[in-house]
């Protein structure tokens, strides 16, 4: 898998995972100075290369000078996203999220916003591919992102295990009247169709931002800072 | 200009705008009927047409059965962005946002969270184009947007009437640590500088969303959505 963009290749070489090679543009070596310092420091191989091999290479079309090839995405197991203190555990559950620039927002936002991990379904859901990453600025790197063979097999289990799990749509709660302390999962909808409908009847709550306007929905990802960030300003 | 997309038609049709003609899809009647009823009852020119005209007509390749021609996007003066109730007036400025995916994400933001206008710079700015009214689905045309010569006069005026002006950067005062209340304008940088220098020093604050985690910055928009929504908490 290609990982491409500074950001996101800087990002990748603050974790411990595998990088088989570094491509960074010849000439351009001042502006990626950390990235090759840090590439040295892990004994990572790096070749300098013209622009027109990084275009070559390059799947999103946006390198700024630099690819990374590693392996595959490594998914955490379901049972590490459970991990940490309890009581403050903080998990975003992913129901059927297509687009990648959504998951990518939505993995930035989640590491952003202090969760624990991230959980995607097998099937009909965005996977997180080399795009994913880099709309993610690498925040993927930073999670643990596990996936599981359905959503609402994981939402018993998270309740099971003493989470709070609230889903995010319309028609539900004021989100400012919710507590959002202790174990918490935030399960977000899909862009077309939102939660399921057997989803929405697991979530202990379904919670709903206010709309002052006419307009009546945001953007998944938009909604989750949102959410998220009302649950980190509460946690604090 | 062409709207496309089924929000952001339905959208349109809800304002005052002058739309010149609406291009439906045959065969999707049913699933368009609440367009083509709203478009009946103000008389707007409806042609059905096979989806392959549709799909030569369309910009953003989204049509879903349905494009609108209207008239330029009708910006605003400034003087009516700063109308509205003294004490709960609040307006966004957009300071060199020029990527069109995060204008139309902003202008939804902002009319989600009660905003009553938007400041656009003339230059170096995403301007108000069909495509940015789809991705805002159609939240442009409930919003107040005014196109200024500079941000930093803006700025000025905004004080001189009152409003607190506060820019939205890293290395600044914790957000959830400020006022929110009172007339209000939010500040948000564009995708790559962040907000200009003078820019930076014209706002009463800067104010910094909490970052959790090791990737450390959010995407302007949802940056946005959660200090807009902050002050929609603060100001009901």
């Amino acid at each position: 898998m290609k990982i491409e963009g500074r950001n996101a290749v800087l990002e990748l070489l603050k974790t411990d995972k595998g990088v088989d090679k570094l491509l960074l543009q010849k000439g351009a070596e001042g502006s990626l100075r950390k990235i090759f310092a840090l590439a040295r420091e892990k004994n990572i191989r790096v070749q300098f290369v013209e622009e027109r091999a990084l275009a070559k290479e390059s799947e999103g079309g946006r390198h700024q000078g630099v690819i990374a090839f590693v392996s595959e995405y490594e998914y955490a197991d379901f049972s590490a996203v459970l991990a940490g203190e309890r009581g403050r555990r903080f998990v975003i559950v992913c129901d059927g999220i297509e687009d990648v620039h959504n998951l990518g927002s939505i993995l930035r936002v989640a590491e952003c916003a202090g969760a624990n991990g991230v959980v995607l379904p097998k099937n009909k859901s965005a996977q997180v591919t080399g795009a994913v990453i880099r709309i993610s600025e690498g925040a993927a790197n930073h999670l643990q992102v596990a996936r599981v063979p359905g959503v609402n097999a994981a939402i018993d289990a998270l309740k099971a295990e003493g989470f709070w799990v609230y889903g995010l749509e319309a028609d539900g709660e004021d989100l400012y009247g919710c507590d959002l302390t202790g174990d918490l999962a935030l399960v977000v909808g899909g862009e077309d169709g939102g939660l399921g409908a057997l989803t929405r009847k697991k979530c202990d709550k379904v919670l709903s931002l206010p709309l002052a306007g006419r307009v009546n929905s945001l953007n998944a990802s938009v909604a989750l800072g949102i959410a998220a960030y009302e649950a980190l300003r509460q946690r604090r």
